[in-house]
């Protein structure tokens, strides 16, 4: 059954003008949701959807009603969890009946709509907003499905052995840290850590000097399941409440003298940066493209294997990864694009991703976060890493400015896009995940 | 400036007859917190304190003050903060302001105390009481300091290479699932997985054949820092809270085919079990012990260093596993010892751990736990796992009844244990880590 209907019709419009330029990340087809108050009041967080340059505010919309009676069917109980600014209840209901409110809102916001003079009063711009993390997140993990990414950074750290036996069976993941994930717009501070150089005998702390950004997707978990209960590849979807991106910040000194035998850690729980709005699973529903993987290499197993996975598994959704150093911003230049990449390209998708965490009867939680993996291209030049671009530091970057990158300076700005656009669909966007980079502390005391 | 003051009085007594038994786990000189309800009676859970075989419970307890007039100095504040139920809130006052609410229990609950007409009647026996998890844990990380267990697991998954070169200068940590922490007293489901026999092409979905549990302890993180702010070993104790046990099940199976290179993810995430009562690091001052690394190894780095950590960073700390296999609880058989182990060993100090871990600016909240990875002792029959004592599953343990094990099967029960003693203190004890292996699923379907 296709669950693309009339909220993807690309000719539809809203009354929200700015809703239809072409180049708006947030049409009446996308309607993402974010978390946030007007900047420097102190006022309470709310939810709200991403129209155009606005925001509606899910708490004022609902009392804005009956939205019953005007434009839908029973709707308003939904929308009141909406409103009381918890979305992690309304990512436990159903998938049946987060779709009914994704009807709702855009009935209430196309143009035409009974509801415009009543929900004229309850947007916001974006310009005045500050934004939250959409959500609350029990638990984060990044799994590693760019197999691009895999096989360069592999060379890097295992010459003999880039790519492990592992990884075209196993959809590899490990656990991140909650507490440092920040919303775009926060600064990352350079992180001291145990730096040893393969001539040196003796660790010391200092200073990161390869500090990296990763291109990332990342899907919020919507309904959960109870510890010891897996959840089958059919049940998959509705389990998938919709993505961000995210930016898994490297600090690759770090990680290459601390990684082995159980991971990353202070290489990356200094910080995680994630896009303000989430673009639901249903937004995404018609960039959904086949899955398989390349001739020669294994099937996965039944577990994380369905006719569905195969036919429409994947997601096409151009990456893209921008850059703009201090010197830029002090010169008004605008930041410059390092790389593009396609999420198609994943080695497992969103579903596998879920089924294999929950396998072992793993408990997800409604607001649950998983990273795809640094997604590069298969070509040079698409890496999603400036460790990938730079080939390990020894290929500096030059910058249209003149400035040259191996890794990031204080002071740089990355800014992650994406997007979606294929023929007959309307594009929708992301929003900005952009962070700047500070200085590291002089000593710990 | 010592903290071990009237509250570790060895030969204190509390007007509760049964915390002033030889072998009790509870004395008066413990006092740890846990959050707990009357079983099967669905009422709100509520802070406690354990004395010998009762619960003080708190929210009752603060009620029948005032303890301000009566026993000590301005306290009813502060046991505010406790009657509200939410450990966590309490966890992030001061050290100073902690150790003012030890020292009014202590005067409520001595022998001789004016509370105690009002205080008996906040008293709950332990028996009839369920456990909760003690506070709400917002990120989980497991140490490695081990270094008997890591040698002799290094052994089996890397025979070439046991022990890395970052091990003995990088207090090696990563990073666990919070969702499957349960308390003492649950079941544990046996994980499917993808398993790989070493002389099989392929690997295939079914259940853990080599399931284990792991001996660890584990530290409450108190206040925590901001992000992007290190903590000093200065400060470390003030932010360390107090210490629970720490199952840390592990399928060896899953683990081995899926580790590299990102660390044990779905080997482990299924489940971890805790000890219902966290002790403070208050009650543990007189098990304090020197802490040196053995002559010829490397000196930790100065932002891990200290002379208070050389002279007192470590903990003597006795440490158990028990077994009771089906059989045995059928025919009313005890469970069996299967080793003693000591926290003294270990190889990083939790000073150690929680400095190592903030700095590079992760911020630490209260209530973040950090387990400290298997605590096995440096004789044979002194691990911590039984991958350990089954040589790696090669060698079979005969228990007392003639049952043999090289890993655990459906419906045994493990048994963690940990108590403190040394000449001129009074004993004090952790409670039981238990929980039971419940059977694989069939299928996921």
């Amino acid at each position: 059954m296709s669950l693309i209907d009339h909220t993807h019709d690309p000719l539809a419009r809203s009354w929200v003008a700015s809703a239809n330029a072409d180049d708006t990340d947030f049409p009446i087809q996308n309607l993402p949701f974010g978390r946030f108050r007007r900047a420097g009041t102190g006022e309470d967080w709310r939810l709200g959807v991403a129209i155009g340059d606005q925001i509606l505010d899910l708490k004022l919309a609902v009392g804005a009603g009956p939205w019953d009676l005007r434009w839908s069917s029973p709707l308003q109980r939904l929308l009141e969890v909406l409103a009381l600014g918890d979305l992690n209840v309304f990512m436990a209901l159903s998938a049946a009946e987060r779709r009914s409110v994704r009807h709702g809102l855009f009935a209430g916001l196309r143009e035409g709509s009974l509801g415009e003079a009543a929900l004229q009063s309850c947007l916001v711009p974006q310009a005045v907003a500050e934004m939250s993390l959409p959500c609350f997140i029990g638990d984060y993990t990044d799994f590693y499905t760019g197999i691009h990414h895999a096989t360069t950074v592999g060379k890097l750290f295992r010459p003999d052995n880039p790519l492990l036996p592992n990884y075209k069976w196993v959809p590899i993941g490990y656990h991140g840290r909650v507490s440092s994930i920040g919303v775009s717009g926060s600064t990352v501070r350079r992180p001291l850590g145990q730096l040893k150089a393969p001539d040196s005998e003796v660790p010391v702390l200092a200073p990161c000097k390869r500090l990296d950004y990763e291109l990332e997707l990342a899907a919020f978990v919507a309904g959960g399941n109870a510890l010891g209960e897996p959840i089958s590849m059919a049940k998959a979807d509705d389990h998938l409440f919709g993505v961000t991106l995210l930016n898994d910040w490297s600090a690759r000194d770090i990680q290459a003298w601390e990684y082995q035998p159980l991971g990353p850690f202070l290489a990356k729980n200094f910080g995680s940066t994630i896009s303000p709005w989430i673009v639901t699973m249903d937004a995404l529903e018609p960039f959904r493209v086949p899955f398989a993987h390349p001739e020669g290499d294994p099937q996965p197993l039944p577990y994380i294997d369905s006719a569905k996975n195969r036919s429409e598994g994947g997601y096409d959704i151009d990456l893209e990864v921008w850059l703009q150093t201090a010197a830029m911003r002090e010169k008004g230049e605008p930041a410059t694009r390092l790389m593009r990449s396609n999420f198609k390209h994943a080695y497992w998708t969103l579903a596998q991703m879920l089924t294999h965490h929950a396998s072992n009867g793993c408990n997800l939680q409604p607001g649950d976060l998983m990273g795809t993996g640094t997604q590069s291209g298969p070509e040079a030049g698409e890496g999603g890493s400036m460790l990938e671009l730079s080939q390990g530091g020894k290929q500096a970057m030059t910058l249209p400015n003149g400035e040259q990158r191996t890794f990031l300076l204080d002071g740089d700005t990355v800014i992650l896009r994406a997007h979606t656009a294929r023929p007959g669909t309307r594009r929708i966007g992301f929003g900005d995940c952009a962070a700047t980079i500070t200085p590291a502390p002089s000593s710990i005391s």
